[in-house]
């Protein structure tokens, strides 16, 4: 397993629990990538966008299984994850946003997405913090997930499932026979043998080398630079609801490691591998959130970060073996891939572990992730 | 001497050149309390404020004396901290501030203050950077210096003229016999013998048991947010001036320690001893200076952090011997107290550390601080 963000160490245990030898491979810490950063919504429905059908069925699949998956990994681990949040609320603050949210609203009931209209009052009488502007919502019943807790949760049941997992152990590239993988060296030199590898590096994926042209090409970081803010001490959260407008997100918690916070995000940008904060991108976070809960201002500004988004050429992960003759066992003899989910990492992490491992174990391509073959760019021209 | 901020630092610095024994003593590490966190102008001319004559004349006396200190502390450690900003340009965006800055303009030129006003267009020819909606300038000849440089430098400066430093030593109180100070203790428990003790602890003045009451009513800790951006990878700073508007000032600096920056200061918040960032607070800092200068959005926000002035109630510094009965050899017997300095502690250094050294060495209190006794709150109704 190449990378231990929420992807790679949710296959890992799935596979580990299937009584596979695991070894999960990270060239940092296990989910100190964009996992870390990630705001943790469960939102398959207000993330829906035009002309992603199959990405929309993929996130509702997998918005679907997480509640089974977090009864599984507190089985597993004794530790609950629970979300509190009582839904998503998408609100419009003006007339242009109003319209927009029209559309939307239009558009997800054409897909038979389980979405409400409410009007303004009606959008305040449920979160009395919300701006007095805002016009309109759409209601929708969303959950979130703390990813830092996700994937530490994942490690130990990694762990208790017999898996073992290495931190800085950066893959430099997979070792090929022929076109039949036998395993990575890392960027030590250090050679580590292995009948199957699954390639869960999120952005970095692309720099292993050895891993194919057509997936290496379609992969590529998208920075998201995303803050967390938390109440003053003595005061409770503003907000109870998953809260979004067209420029951001504001996402409620309270973690029992880190307490009460709000997640706002999250910019999306094109900078290559760079990871700093800018002026801009915290100003524009904060002025959309303040925009739609003025309480913001109010909170202690606990952290910005940023991360890096796995994002591919059409928005949609890279799932399923690629050079795949099956063996004599009926197993993927090849690379498994499972990347580039951009902005769905978290949400899509039960769909994917379970899709993967039975890639892996059974060579079965599930049809959830049939569209999401990993050479369906090979046609591309780069 | 209690306190090693910049003031504590530089009055230490004096005695010890005159061959006293000093021992500063600092709650935390010397130059981590409000230096750390000042932007280091140097603006006796455009923070000059209605109705406050006196700490003007101060404010001025100490930029005068700035190059002089600057000169002997590099010649006392090999340390130059020489400016490079070419004066400051305290510009209007709109109407209203137009009229407030032309207010101004009168009211420094009225005082006999060097200032020159400019047109918009000329503004643009010295900064190109900055927003095309600048109206009008007022500028000024000001100069900056690096905080956090000017403590470490007089850290130095103190050790190579003979005195002391003790970090993490925290004055919980002086000690008196009847009304002659001789010494202080710390919250260990452990005493330490002076025959004068210079009370320069910032905030923290008035929490000092032993302090007299009108001295530790008279400091309050106000609260400043304060970022610092930097150019992105292979880029310039975009302003070479210092930059003011009524809402925010900006100050480029090169600092051999921290490469380029530019000081973006700072809300003025009555928060007792909270140093927390906030949401409102780091979002007015980068609105405001992103109207002034679009620039900085594209800049790396490399530190966000808040410290805590010594405030007082007249926005001026106490300076003086307090109860100071002259002992037979001529020196003050009692508390020295240099606190309250507001937001002019970096500015005030200079003439702060030779006044105060003259006091505590030969009981003279010069002119130009006598203005500002430490008692004269005394009368002040609690």
């Amino acid at each position: 397993m190449v990378g231990g963000g929420a992807i790679g160490l949710g296959i890992a245990w799935r596979l580990a629990q299937r009584g596979r030898d695991v070894l999960v491979l990270d060239r940092a810490e296990p989910g100190s990538g964009a996992s870390y950063h990630a705001a943790g919504m469960l939102a398959p429905i207000t993330e829906a966008t035009f002309g992603e059908d199959a990405l929309l069925r993929l996130n509702l699949a997998s918005a679907a299984a997480y509640p089974a998956f977090l009864r599984d990994l507190a089985a597993a681990t004794g530790r609950s994850l629970q979300s509190g949040a009582p839904g998503t609320l998408f609100v419009a603050l003006d007339r242009d946003q109003l319209e927009a949210l029209e559309r939307l609203y239009d558009f997800q009931r054409g897909l038979g997405l389980a979405v409400e209209w409410l009007r303004g009052s009606r959008c305040r009488e449920l979160e009395p913090a919300l701006h007095p502007a805002v016009r309109a919502g759409i209601g929708a019943v969303e959950k979130e997930v703390d990813p830092r807790a996700l994937t530490a949760a994942l490690g130990c049941a990694v762990a208790a499932a017999g898996g073992r997992v290495r931190s800085g152990a950066e893959v430099a590239g997979l070792l090929w026979t022929g076109d039949r993988i036998t395993g990575v060296v890392l960027a030590t030199g250090e050679e580590i043998a292995a009948p199957s590898v699954v390639l869960a590096a999120g952005c970095w994926s692309g720099g292993i080398a050895g891993v194919p042209k057509e997936v290496a090409d379609a992969v590529r970081p998208v920075k998201g630079q995303i803050l967390r803010l938390r109440p003053r001490p003595g005061e409770a959260l503003p907000i109870r609801h998953l809260l979004r407008t067209e420029e951001v997100y504001l996402v409620p918690r309270s973690s029992p490691a880190r307490g009460d916070e709000i997640v706002v995000g999250a910019t999306v940008e094109e900078q290559g591998f760079d990871t700093s904060l800018t002026g801009g991108g915290v100003y524009e976070l904060l002025r959309a959130a303040i925009d739609v809960v003025p309480g913001v201002r109010e909170m202690e500004l606990a952290e910005a970060s940023a991360g890096l988004r796995p994002g591919s050429r059409d928005n949609a992960p890279l799932l399923g073996s690629l050079s795949a003759p099956l063996s004599a066992g009926g197993e993927a003899a090849g690379l498994v891939v499972a990347t580039g989910h951009y902005r769905n990492g978290i949400l899509l992490t039960p769909v994917t572990a379970d899709a993967i491992a039975s890639v892996v174990c059974e060579g079965v391509v599930r049809e959830a992730i049939a569209p999401f073959r990993p050479d369906r760019f090979a046609h591309v021209c780069c």
